[in-house]
């Protein structure tokens, strides 16, 4: 697994004497020490991750990655699979939830296909529902059209597999699909990227995610696994069950969370995790959404622990299991607004709070600058 | 009281039906119902208050009144008095907290000075202090330069009385300091506001918070009264030995906001209260910042309480009289970042989440007009 490892080889410690120098900074801007709160200790991060005195946050990414999921066939999901590809149109087209927040922070957004099962294809026809099984020959795909640069096709198969039957996926497969978040963040990287919003879409993705968490941080699968997006009694008590089915089916190795991965995981968790580690590796802040995101960071996280140190929170998720997990790793998320609707949405939100903290430190003038008088000792 | 009961006149109720039908939009967008959280109940509340279903958030204003305050001579402030004109020439010259903060969400700063101690010249003299006591004739007047589009004078007194030896202010300048609120807004106005934050300024200003929000609430003081900015314990016993001797002296009533506010209030907390009375009546959101201006508020509440369908909570102050007056108005806040530096630095990432939420019901497409499937029944 060469470039997961060189990747991990690359992932240094922070810088903790420019945090110092940031925080000596803080204390002397024109304010009193601390009252600026979780504003400043975000600018000291983004000082201690990027190694700049003065880090500027302008190249502000976006990367949703979707995947499909085997294991819908069990009917853990409320809505139909159909649903991803159509969300993946929306997302190109500018319509969907992510597209309206990272415009609003000024973000651009990178929609990645790592495994959706039908291909994405541009332009769609109209008021028709897009299915894998239509000809290729009446439409473009989009992987192969340059005019679509914000959309990247690093598709690892055809959805999972049905994880409550088999793995879903082979381990070739989940190093693949690390190896592609990787690659999706390098190809950005050129064009530039200063902090870095993690997204996913894929109809099912919430019971992967519940029982890679449930496996790595060994919590049973009931404090795990919340109700995903509008799942009533039914569907709840059933996805527990398939979990709890899969999880003794494929006997995943907590300790070895591409073994997790392969057995339980999903292709946009394994590209999620990918660019974690190379956000890291490239010394890039790199921002979590929901669960699934999150959950990326988690395999990450197993990978190598070090990575917390270069990841925010941005906000609780509604979903049970994100809590878990940011435990887990000792994060505190910024905001709490009710939400769990993925794509990068959370994301966004902290990205702005982020900028917010590194202007506070770069652009505030200090007691000196301004000639104000300092608090009486 | 002419100006004031215009405005409590012309404050309505806040347009039920049209949050109903963006309720319907909101819940046909490409989400799950409900997934976005706080960010819809915020687009929703916006429709109700302007009265348009697609409302526009682009003219973002903050204003940040300043006074000064006679009880500081009753050591209750860790900074010198001096510090008021100091961060007034600070806000103006664009190094404070709330004009990096104001810069970062796109709304422009409007400076007030509602009573400062000394009067505020522009340029000031290099490397020196301001106080009041100086030649007028060595700086033109900043009230008088129409360059300095951005600070208004509005004075009522040059500082309040202190309010442990003798009533804070009149009853007429307390009425004065909330009609030029009012004055602030429609001058502003004018010029276009789609949502206002409130901001304050002023070395002592959170003792007339504490014994404002202590006679309103009905809190005994000890709950309602925190540290400031950067108070040791001394003083802090101090602090609220002085708001019991200034209550129990004036004997401020409860039911009559005007009355408290005269008594042991400040001028720039009577701005705040007529700014928020005149942004509720032109059906114009106002977000609050942290304790002074909801005390600003709580005044406001007291004399119309329908206000409280006008206002959004920022965020949650350390302050902890803060949480008493977001209680005692059923407002919820929005964000808790351990932030008490006032200036309208929280109302500032307030905005940038109503904006947010707005943009969601505005820009986001329906399953209709994306062509994406529902949710399965």
């Amino acid at each position: 697994m060469g470039k997961i490892e060189e990747m991990i080889k690359r992932i240094g410690p922070v810088d903790e004497k420019l945090m110092e120098e940031a925080q000596g900074r803080l204390d002397n801007l024109t304010k009193p020490q601390g009252s600026l709160g979780r504003l400043e200790e975000l600018a000291k991060k983004v000082v201690g991750i990027t190694g700049k005195k003065n880090p500027s946050l302008r190249n502000k990414v976006i990367f949703t990655m979707v995947g499909d999921h085997g294991v819908v066939e069990e009917g853990v999901s409320a809505f139909p699979q159909e649903v991803t590809p159509q969300m993946v149109y929306n997302f190109i087209k500018g319509g969907a939830g992510i597209n309206v927040l990272a415009r609003h922070i000024g973000a651009r957004v990178i929609v990645v296909d790592m495994g959706v099962k039908s291909d994405i294809r541009y332009p769609p026809r109209n008021c028709e529902t897009i299915s894998g099984t239509e000809s290729r020959k009446s439409f473009g795909f989009l992987g192969e059209k340059s005019d679509i640069r914000n959309f990247k096709v690093k598709k690892i198969g055809y959805g999972t597999k049905n994880m409550a039957k088999r793995s879903a996926m082979t381990r070739e497969e989940a190093i693949k699909s690390i190896e592609a978040g990787i690659e999706v963040f390098e190809e950005e990287y050129k064009k530039g990227i200063d902090i870095l919003g993690l997204g996913d879409m894929g109809i099912g993705n919430t019971t992967p995610s519940s029982a890679v968490t449930a496996v790595i941080t060994g919590r049973p699968i009931e404090e795990v696994t919340g109700r995903g997006t509008g799942v009533n009694d039914g569907i709840f008590e059933n996805k527990i069950k398939v979990i709890e089915k899969a999880i003794k089916l494929n006997t995943p190795n907590p300790k070895d969370p591409i073994d997790v991965l392969a057995k339980v995981g999903g292709f946009e968790i394994g590209g999620l995790a990918g660019s974690f580690l190379a956000a890291a590796a490239h010394k890039v802040p790199v921002v979590t959404d929901g669960f699934i995101v999150t959950t990326g960071a988690l395999i990450a996280f197993g990978l190598e622990p070090k990575i917390k140190d270069y990841i925010f929170a941005s906000h609780s998720s509604v979903e049970v299991g994100h809590k878990a997990i940011l435990e887990r790793m000792g994060l505190q998320p910024l905001l709490d607004l009710d939400m769990r609707l993925g794509e990068g949405t959370g994301a966004c939100l902290g990205i702005s709070l982020i900028e917010a903290g590194v202007k506070i430190l770069t652009e505030m003038a200090t007691f000196g600058e301004a000639e104000v008088s300092e608090a009486l000792k």
